[in-house]
């Protein structure tokens, strides 16, 4: 078997974190001797043992002479576990095969010096593209400090989130909005703007899937938010949060701090509306590595316009409405060759729903 | 090897008329005697021999003892060409195995009748669905007289033909253009309204695959067309047909005529537009079994709200222009659950483009 073959099994290891180790990055570790794989694990939890020594731990036999396969180069720091390439080392592996560096600046490449130094071979970039994408929202945190931006809405084959009397129940079947709680479980937290409260009060919870739920934010310039608000209740021990701007409501903001609401004030935008890129960074310096903006189309539409989006994911049910919410307004432009162009990663069937998952790409590439 | 083989071939035979035998079906045949196929045919183009001729004509060595396989019950009148059956009687083979009954009046079950009279054994039904699907067009027009109608529009993911300022070129890529000049080289005629004429002035002719030009036909109530519009040119002998109202002003009407241009009076509508169901029943008395509706906005909302579509394609552009104009406009549906639902047959991408291609089903199934 080759290197790409046992680092496309640490890859699938490694997606088993998905949802429960970040702001980690999803690791995965296979050991190889003589041709037989005897022993593999994964990055299970946050501030759990680490891939490699979950794969040392489960290993049959002796590792010495084996070969290491990593989708992620060794940690040699201290973080909530002691650096992995200690125990690597110890073990005394012939070879060690890495999918990618780490962007980590307290790791980049000094994983890969110390192996080196212990004269262990080492392999880096196999199945390179698949290891950075797997970790994407990782790799973009811990280099911009930024969360990694999913912006996510269902819409009608004709482009509408809602008929004209903002009637909206429902888009997709639920195969789809079974996916749409998946992919709430895998971000920090979901944000949407306070008009979706007033419309739809969701709870913003993971409840389709297994899954834990992320934090819910609320972008809400004047704290007009309803009190009553589903998604104002304390879940799992959490409130949610509130971004907010100089124009909210001072006796409001009292009351809600009473009922442990935080109400986090940034900057406005030029409409006066919370600046989504100041309160990025904001959710960033909390430690919220993704956000899954779920709408409404006016947060869409500001989201798109100020190209903050990393992740485009897009719902059409097969059903047209006719005149009613438009799922993106106004982005100003005038000619169809200077349309957002986006590319698709990745498009299934759910049901009678098609899932498009695709990135903003800087300029039409056809 | 079993019938439902030999039938698949016969189906792949039929589908290369495709786009040469309107308004007759598509009809493909395969003889097999001692496990081989000794012969196979197709109905290749109007006019010209069946499907079950093309075989015999084709097959090596005697016929006689040897099972027959034909997607359409043979025919068994005196059309363009004498009927079928007789020259399938004439082969004495020990059985017919058809795909599905001809719903044609004309024939209707006599041939198979008559094989039965002749004492051959006969089989019908099998891949009876495919049968059907390949010639919905025929199975329609035969039976109501009415064409067959695939509306197709292009339009951007959110749900746009063009941006505000009417810009529109190109949606779509090269890829997605072609299959949609394939698709008007497989309808008798494509229909637009008077609007997409005077903002595009397209010439609907097919142009990026090989294959006959459909007949250009322009809905135009008062007959407003400007008469250096590209598609009131003459190609292949043809004129265009204009399809107007009373409204329609003498004066041009006499100009176009003097042009060699005939405008069709029909009903109009409520309000005063051209009646569409009655356009489409003057145009199947003219023998055009199948019409491609290619917009704008004005005419497709107007073909799914009367519920004339027999077939909709949408071909999605990895495009986001904000607010435009709109795909589809008012419906006058209030509830998200009274939207029209589409059920997929098919959905292919073609470069970054996807084609979408279906059916709007009575209700919502989910």
């Amino acid at each position: 078997m080759t290197d790409t073959f046992y680092m496309k099994r640490a890859l699938k290891l490694a997606r088993r974190g998905e949802g429960r180790v970040s702001p980690n990055p999803m690791v995965g570790a296979v050991i190889v001797k003589d041709g037989r794989i005897i022993g593999e694990g994964y990055h299970e939890r946050y501030g759990e043992d680490h891939a490699e020594v979950n794969a040392i731990r489960k290993a049959v036999g002796t590792i010495e002479g084996a070969t290491f396969y990593i989708t992620l180069e060794p940690c040699c720091h201290f973080g909530k576990t002691p650096p992995c390439v200690e125990s690597l080392i110890a073990c005394r592996p012939a070879r060690v095969v890495i999918g990618t560096t780490d962007p980590n600046p307290l790791v980049a490449g000094r994983g890969i010096e110390a192996l080196h130094r212990e004269g262990i071979a080492t392999v880096v970039g196999i199945l390179e593209r698949d290891c950075r994408e797997l970790n994407e929202v990782f790799f973009k945190f811990i280099q911009t400090g930024m969360p990694f931006v999913t912006l996510k809405f269902a819409q009608t084959l004709d482009g509408r989130i809602a008929t004209a009397t903002g009637h909206s129940q429902w888009i997709s079947g639920l195969s789809a909005r079974r996916y749409a709680h998946r992919l709430r479980a895998c971000h920090d937290a979901v944000l949407v703007g306070v008009g979706t409260v007033s419309a739809d009060d969701p709870e913003l919870t993971v409840r389709h899937v297994k899954g834990r739920n992320p934090l819910p934010i609320v972008l809400d310039s004047k704290l007009s938010i309803s009190l009553s608000a589903k998604v104002l209740r304390k879940r799992n021990g959490r409130h949610p949060l509130l971004v907010t701007t100089e124009r909210a409501d001072p006796e409001k903001r009292t009351l809600l701090a009473k009922a442990g609401i935080e109400a986090l004030v940034v900057a406005g935008d030029s409409r006066a509306r919370v600046d989504l890129k100041a309160a990025l960074a904001e959710l960033g310096k909390r430690n919220l590595s993704s956000i899954l903006i779920e709408g409404g189309a006016t947060v869409a539409t500001s989201v798109l316009q100020s190209g903050l989006a990393d992740r485009l994911i897009v719902i059409i049910a097969p059903k047209i409405v006719g005149r009613g919410i438009e799922s993106v307004g106004d982005l100003g432009i005038r000619r169809m060759d200077h349309a957002l162009a986006v590319s698709w990663r990745k498009i299934t069937r759910r049901g009678g729903d098609l899932i498009l998952d695709g990135r903003i790409t800087p300029e039409d590439k056809e």
